[in-house]
């Protein structure tokens, strides 16, 4: 198809195609003339991946750029490649000024990783992330919710169980890079939503007008 | 205290602080001369907020700006001051080119928030969010992952019951609206990071080297 085209399937419009293109987040099209590409179904796919990835997710177009790498690095073991999009969308700056609250959490966070029995490198991005954001929920007097770290991985493993059996449902190797990068991802954005609809139901409830139906 | 023990105490450079100022994230300190102001411990406060906001939550600035405007706006009903927080951070818009296949998710939200009993406003940013998001998803070919809605809703409850505790342990309205923003954002930065390191430990187990403390 030509590039018309795939605007008109995917919903973006045409310059924005064209500024991907130079990004190189979309591959290029096979060159028909020399200024005509033709564009197959594999870029309506990677369209709609960029998309979600930049509106849903809110991705800044770097991180998609090192995630569609990974996507597309079939040299890789998988599992490094999971790594590498695990790195681009985890903050893992230190933010902290406190370097003796950081040490409390990251105890913290190390007895939790032993409780739950989790494999994970201790410089994982993630770690960093989840220290740094206990400490600031301690330093904003928010200790209750850090109080329950337990609960919540509890809760959270749940989801990665269903995600396993997802993602265990595919055999080929490329299939199942695709089917993690994807779930991670937007994965994260179904969960946010989700969570944000029960707690609106229950602010609602709690403190709303009489009748949740009104306004 | 000075501008200068202010970044000392929080970690935070001097010229990140006056900017801060002139967007207006940050109230103003009392000035003590033409060109020297004072801050208090509430300075200090706010300053940690609004960096957990922007290097942990990733918000943009202008999306801090609206959340610490809900979260001041004392004479607004607090149900209605968390409404504002929900849309500052919920990505809203349509990013689907097919018109059927969101009608389709739309259904299937609409049925979703039935069964679980939601009080939730049909235009609630997040009903939008989940709508994309799980159309983009079939698209993609992850269907199997929105065929599991009902367990993923049930997990996120748990979180929000937690939340729920952690609340009404407060007495007044700020406390209550304070813990609710910050709950509810940075919840979601710590949900976000425990599923990564469960979903590392996945994949290093299943996918990894022999040993997951390798390299």
């Amino acid at each position: 198809m030509r590039i018309a085209e795939l605007s008109r399937r995917s919903g973006v419009p045409v310059p924005t195609i064209k500024y991907y293109l130079r990004e190189g987040l979309l591959p290029p099209g096979e060159l028909t003339s020399p200024n005509q590409a033709r564009y197959e179904e594999r870029h309506l796919r990677r369209l709609r991946l960029i998309r979600a990835l930049i509106e849903l997710a809110q991705l800044p177009v770097a991180s998609v750029k090192v995630v569609l790498e990974g996507f597309d690095s079939d040299d890789l073991p998988l599992h490094e490649r999971i790594g590498t999009v695990h790195r681009a969308i985890t903050p893992h700056r230190q933010v902290t000024g406190d370097d003796e609250m950081r040490a409390v959490a990251a105890a913290q966070v190390r007895e939790l990783v032993e409780r739950r029995g989790w494999a994970v490198q201790p410089d994982a991005p993630a770690i960093t992330t989840l220290i740094e954001t206990i400490t600031a929920l301690r330093a904003l007097g928010q200790d209750r919710l850090t109080g329950h770290l337990d609960a919540y991985a509890e809760a959270v493993e749940r989801f990665t169980d269903l995600e396993l059996a997802a993602v265990t449902s595919y055999a080929e190797p490329d299939q199942i890079a695709e089917s993690v990068v994807i779930g991670t991802i937007l994965g994260e954005t179904l969960i946010a939503a989700l969570r944000l609809l029960a707690q609106e139901s229950l602010s609602a409830r709690l403190l709303g007008p009489a009748s949740a139906s009104d306004g």
